[in-house]
């Protein structure tokens, strides 16, 4: 259902696809016994030894072969095969002959490399040594090879203690040269925070070249190559993976709220419009509404991970047309802090998984880029500092700023500097926000009209979550609907079913959303948050 | 950052708030003086013992109070509780006043529904008996009450071995009255496939009303709280969490592409499109382009759970303008067949768990909807029919078509019911389409030019998924391209990354999309997509 593909198939097609059939077939035929005669007139000029344990596969599945369902082994347990012959696929990262009778390769799969000898022999031809050196870079290859314990540890690869000396070696899929972007320059950080093609900079003399955000992501699918790369997106993959098993043992269930909506609903600003047929429609900025009313329709506890979408029309290193959203809701029996008790829970499982079972990945990409690791606190109890609270630590630091202000985001990175210092701790909740300057669902404070039950969390000084307990009686929110500056008509057409749905008994409640990007790029320390989606959007970028 | 709000707070709203506070703080204390005071002469009045053991609580989380931190129990664990007071929230299903002594309330916690009775004491008053008898259907409701086992069965609620003697009780959430619609009404199964106000009956007599579909979707979030609606729900959650279990042990890392689309990519047909600030975008059809280019950058096995969108204008029972797709796609060593078993043994997986962890579930939708059992094969192996064998099958049994015809929905659900007869199953695969019902970047068949090595699932006579092995070479692509009905432009804004992707050593791959909804669909036997869906989207119908 996936696959969009005609829907009907063609008559015309058919017919015109039978009397190619006949055809096909027999150039195929002709194709193939003219490769054989060639190979074979070739190996026999030659006198070549090795000449089947070397060349160039047909494209895998476009001629019929019975599989040899030899097992294919992972680069990850190559200890296990010492002195053993072993098959595998991987990718040439270089390859070079050395003389006549010897040729290296860098063969990488995942994240290792291994290095990989072809030494003439006489089992083994020369034209072997010189087919094995001449690979271009990024062909994948099966290889059958022995696995031999090195004298001297290989610096150039990631396995130091083991190469593979070639025994046979067949290209599977052929790499074009040259390539528009060579990986190993995408192993190199970024140079600056920036997204133009300025950072740019040709190879001279012995540099290496510089290559800009910009260029790697034109050329994303082989930038994506690149091990820094691959596990930002293991480790993003980590994060939805622990959040949902930390809250699904909390008896969450995982939904699915529509992203295309009738009206805009919160507000109406930086919402993107869909042609829906013969009339407008909106794609939603965040499941807020309709997860609050599964919390209405009794679902208690409710977790999705889904797009959203802004129409923001900011191009800087921190947002995202379409980014991930990991939200969270539920009903609490007493209180907010129920709430804030589970995100900080659920945060706190997620950082000690991810530097367990994602270890080696955080490693890699913080080696990069210079990062520090990411405190957290000694107690296990993460600071939840009142908003007053922090607006006080931020004045003693200089900062001017009213009691009711939002805060800027340098304000935010400088509040985030202070709680390090005075908690020992990269990872922080604030609570009990101004009123003012939160959606018209929030629940204001008891304790001050001025304040609300919400709150953010914060990575490194940069918000990851907003949150809040929400309004769940009709009458209140209807009030606060319409004393909203600007006001909402409780009677909208994107708002009616959104605040009917509190009138019959609904339980009270909170939840969160988290910007799933945000804490993998704010875990790892990157500079862009374009580095954490596969393929990012923004006001400028809709390609590849 | 899911919080969509006002981004700057306002200086006149700030002014405003706080002139107003000191308004809201003498309104608010006013206000629970004068409640305290009517409660007090109220109760006096009627020299009322209960007069702390029932009531209206006031709006959780607008009073400060301090949380009594009592732990509120499930009842799906009543039986560990007989003969001890026990707190927990509920909603109620229904409540009388059987006389001034004594009334009854049937109580519901998620699936769960208990009797529980009201009666006068010496310490216990008799307005109290009025208050609870009078509560509103739907009002959630805290309860402290001792857990008692019944003398005799209780046939009108889900606990029929326990009763629960009421202490206390107070209401948190009050149901406004009447409803729009009686969750009990939505407890009965959908009177036919149809999606119009047509099939519903008013009450005649003794006769419980008919609600069809279309009432119950205006009215979803009071729909939803049947409990068929939750199990149903409870199952699309365990079918996510299953499919991403079974295949992160294999080496699957789950992906976020974009759904904005830059151009209209496959075929360009039933595409909505955006308004991307100054230009037109389009929404994702499928992750197909994205998944495959993230093989081709080495990610070698990858799955999604995303929203998809198709602008077909299809008002039937099997169709949805938004559903979730669950994909996946692979590297594959010899022969695409390896994907083939990778989704077999994966759906397998999911059955079997199905049957065993959501079995509470399954049997209560499927007792509403006399569904039969879901038939897997004894001996655990899936048939794969080549579909040049099904269409055979199909004119032994009389139907006419030819070789390369692509099936009907009847024809598919005939083929159904003679695959069950044959080889005892409700799931099965048919493999190797004709490749002209197949989209572009199907990898054609070596053993007939007219085929391709492609597949689809089915359940219950029904496709689930559709899938193939991909064309992984960049000119074999082009050539299909070129060579398609009509054809498709390989250096088109929508295709251009896309087919140079595969310019770079791709390994051979394959995969397929599944359906979420249709999997639940099937697998319960339900007559409607739209049931399976929170908050369906069809050409007409954008809300809730």
């Amino acid at each position: 259902m996936a696959d969009a593909g005609p829907a009907e198939p063609s008559k015309n097609a058919l017919k015109k696809a039978a009397k190619e059939k006949e055809k096909a077939e027999k150039k195929a035929a002709a194709k193939a016994r003219e490769l054989a005669e060639r190979q074979k007139k070739e190996a026999d000029d030659a006198n070549d030894v090795s000449v089947d344990s070397y060349g160039e596969l047909p494209l895998c599945g476009s001629v019929e072969f019975k599989p040899t369902n030899i097992p294919r082994e992972s680069l990850a347990n190559i200890a296990q095969h010492e002195d053993k012959t072993i098959v595998f696929r991987s990718w040439v990262v270089n390859a070079r002959v050395q003389s006549a009778k010897l040729a290296f390769l860098n063969l990488r799969q995942g994240l290792h490399t291994v290095q990989a000898v072809v030494a003439a022999s006489e089992t083994l031809s020369k034209q072997m040594v010189k087919f094995s050196g001449n690979i271009s870079t990024e062909s994948t290859i099966v290889v059958h090879g022995l696995v031999k314990k090195t004298k001297e540890p290989i610096n150039s690869a990631s396995i130091k203690d083991y190469e593979i000396h070639i025994q046979k070696l067949f290209i599977e899929a052929k790499a074009e040269v040259p390539l528009p972007l060579q990986v190993e320059d995408a192993e190199r950080p970024i140079p600056s925070e920036g997204l133009g093609d300025e950072d740019d900079k040709a190879t001279e003399g012995g540099e290496k070249p510089i290559v800009g955000l910009n260029t790697r992501l034109n050329n994303r699918t082989l930038d994506l190559r690149a091990k820094t790369n691959q596990a930002i997106f293991v480790i993003k993959s980590g994060v939805c993976a622990l959040f949902q098993e930390f809250l699904s043992q909390k008896g969450f269930i995982l939904i699915q709220t529509p992203k295309i909506l009738g009206a805009a609903s919160e507000g109406g600003a930086n919402v993107f419009e869909v042609k829906y047929f013969d009339r407008p429609a909106f794609l939603a900025q965040s499941p807020q509404f309709y997860k609050q009313m599964l919390i209405a329709s009794r679902f208690q506890r409710v977790m999705e991970i889904g797009p959203v979408f802004r129409a923001e029309n900011s191009n800087t290193a921190r947002h995202l047309t379409e980014f991930t959203g990991l939200d969270m809701e539920m009903e609490f029996q007493e209180n907010y802090h129920e709430v804030m008790g589970m995100l900080e829970d659920l945060m706190l499982f997620i950082f000690k998984e991810l530097n367990s079972r994602y270890k080696k990945e955080t490693d890699l990409v913080r080696s990069v880029y210079h990062v520090e690791e990411f405190k957290l606190p000694e107690s296990g109890k993460v600071p939840r500092i009142p908003f007053t609270e922090g607006i006080k630590m931020l004045r003693e630091a200089g900062e001017k700023l009213g009691d009711y202000d939002d805060l800027s985001t340098p304000q935010e990175k400088h509040l985030g500097r202070l709680v390090l210092e005075k908690y020992g701790t990269d990872f922080y909740v604030l609570d009990q926000f101004p009123l003012a300057i939160r959606p018209f669902y929030t629940m204001p404070s008891p304790a001050d009209p001025l304040l609300s039950n919400s709150y953010d969390m914060f990575m490194r000084g940069q918000e990851i979550l907003s949150g809040a307990q929400r309004i769940h009686d009709s009458k209140l929110l209807d009030k606060r609907m319409r004393e909203h500056d600007p006001p909402v008509d409780p009677e909208g057409a994107g708002t009616k079913d959104y605040v009917q749905s509190f009138k019959y008994g609904c339980p009270p409640h909170g939840g969160g959303g988290f910007g799933l990007e945000r804490i993998v790029q704010f875990w790892l320390g990157l500079p862009n948050i374009r580095m954490t989606s596969l393929f990012p959007r923004d006001p400028i970028r809709l390609m590849p």
